[in-house]
């Protein structure tokens, strides 16, 4: 009996041994190259430790995490990478390990908009890595509170989803928050549909999770007008069920095809092609110029003709391009209103200061909300 | 107004220059590490893609994943740490390192009891890395079914709480699948008790999530037999709720103490000082030696007097330590039992053979569920 069990345990051993010892020398080689890349990773986290004994004390994360920095250090990373990895794997990988170097002494603690496995806690890993302490948190006030209180030395905020728009209470806090944003990161999504047989004319019912029907709605106004959509818990369960059926169909990520045995009938199907939400991470100062930054800034002034005129003027005479407008009713006064401005560049700049000063002598307040690095990766 | 903004900008403008100059030299060796760890990266991503080519095609990541060459990679890893960083943030480097290299044709597709989010995601990540497909599934069953049907390469179930003890779903599907255990993950769990005064006999009410009270429940029978125990979402909602009031304390991490200035009254207070959740990773075949392994048995048994020490007895005979036992009522017939036995070995080890010859010619059948590395840091 155990005779039947014990045979057929090495699927290598049947491979032949030419490879076996091809195996065997490439395996030898990665083991090297392993010992080498840990010697220099332990090398990296002593002198990542000097830099925060520079500091003159025992420091924590927070007081010598640098954003800029690490922004240039991702971007030398991506301009050198010739292969075989992706620019989006060797960034995580080096996030992992700054963020390792970074958390020898206490580890960055990062306030999100909870629970744990949200988008926003994606949003947290790919911006800090992993070794950081993340702190689950109920609301998007509470992420504030708990970043101006110092019991969070970060935050991360939804801000704008490109299906859904600007995320409204965020923006909102700006107004009457003195943190700074330092920080932005991004999430792409895409969706696809997808069924077994691959045909739409087939298709009269579609699974997915209401979120993904939101982002979708356009498109199956247009092309699915008359199928029935069900709503179910993940775009995981939704391509599970389109698998036992016909004339079902999931809309879920191109990858579920694969792993359902299904085929891509359409997409990406998204409204928006650039369907991505975009997260900003708060903190409590600004930080240096990294090279390549957005700046956002919060424009109070008193409702006159041609205001918005004066808002834009001083931006384009710097020879600097807008990213984002958003105007908003103030909180200070009847005829006031606020202009959420997201510009390229770093208040430390000369174009910028001097378009910010002519914005000031127009405008009631102008408040720098931050300016960051631009998302990498 | 503008000037009230952009001079209070750059915090290391203040620290002065002497500093300034040693960070920017420590800065530079950082990135003198950074390229050539790059560079290590990029070649050992060409070399595990010709270990996969080795094989004849162009293969899948699961064509050539073996977890018991990674266990040995990890230990080695271990060996050789001489710090600075943790054993267990360099096993978790190089476990990532490991997963992107593997992933470079198609990742891994891993089962898990979703949603995302939960430990059993966070045991995949541990023990796969970030460079997987992850596919969050609704039941433990269902993560058998799409490992057998070739949905899933491999998957990740809980089967042991050291709390709660034994999930007995997930052993009751042995009985019956096919599928091979290649691997084990812990993930270890501890409570503290956290209030804003640190004394205990301030303390009239607890806040907790419903799981973390009944990990420390004989505790709190004993030291706070008279305190309220008041549910909440999460550890982290509890702590912050302690922090309000001198009479309440919160069950939660120790960090939870750092971050919201709670201190810390008694800990670990989990009434297993080993509390961990155990996970199998389950696959449709064994692998190799990897030096260090765990073998776990089902063996079926007709009841009759001595069947525990005829079980029991081989593994002892050929000096091998057993891990865990535990009997189930068998599903064939009314007069059988089935028992699990974990034991140290692996099945390509001739005590282990042996042994189970042994019990074989006693047994009605003896099934290797699988041998797999013991789990790393």
């Amino acid at each position: 009996m155990a005779d039947k069990i014990v045979p057929a345990l090495i699927p290598e051993a049947g491979d032949g041994d030419s490879s076996a010892v091809d195996l065997s020398e490439l395996r030898e080689r990665i083991d090297g190259i392993d010992r080498h890349i840990q010697q220099l990773i332990a090398e990296r986290a002593r002198f990542a430790g000097q830099v925060g004994r520079a500091k003159g004390k025992l420091a924590a994360a927070v007081d010598y995490y640098r954003p800029e920095r690490e922004a240039q250090v991702l971007r030398r990373v991506v301009d050198r990478n010739e292969g075989p990895l992706s620019d989006e794997v060797l960034v995580r990988l080096f996030r992992e390990i700054m963020s390792a170097c970074l958390a020898q002494q206490e580890p960055l603690k990062i306030g999100f908009l909870g629970p744990e496995g949200t988008h926003s806690q994606q949003a947290v890993f790919k911006h800090f890595g992993h070794s950081i302490h993340g702190l689950p948190l109920s609301s998007i006030e509470e992420v504030f509170q708990e970043v101006e209180s110092g019991s969070a030395d970060f935050g991360i905020v939804p801000v704008e989803n490109s299906t859904q728009g600007t995320i409204q209470s965020t923006l909102d806090m700006f107004l009457t928050s003195s943190l700074k944003i330092c920080g932005e990161v991004e999430l792409r999504i895409h969706q696809h549909l997808l069924s077994r047989g691959g045909r739409i004319e087939d298709i009269e019912r579609v699974y997915s999770h209401p979120q993904s029907f939101a982002q979708c709605k356009a498109w199956l106004r247009q092309y699915l007008p008359k199928a029935e959509t069900i709503p179910v818990a993940s775009n995981a369960e939704a391509a599970r069920r389109a698998r036992s059926a016909d004339d079902a169909a999931a809309i879920a990520g191109a990858s579920a095809a694969n792993v359902y045995g299904l085929k891509i009938v359409a997409g990406p199907i998204e409204d928006r092609p650039d369907n991505t939400t975009r997260f900003l991470v708060l903190g409590r100062e600004l930080f240096p110029t990294s090279g390549n930054d957005r700046t956002s800034l919060l424009v109070f002034i008193n409702d006159q003709p041609g205001a918005l005129h004066h808002v834009l003027a001083p931006f384009a005479r710097h020879g600097l391009s807008m990213n984002r407008i958003e105007s908003r009713p103030g909180h200070t006064g009847r005829w006031q209103y606020a202009f959420f401005i997201d510009v390229s560049g770093h208040v430390d700049e000369d174009a910028m200061r001097a378009a910010i000063d002519e914005l000031a002598a127009f405008a009631r307040e102008v408040k720098v909300l931050g300016s960051y690095p631009v998302a990498i990766a």
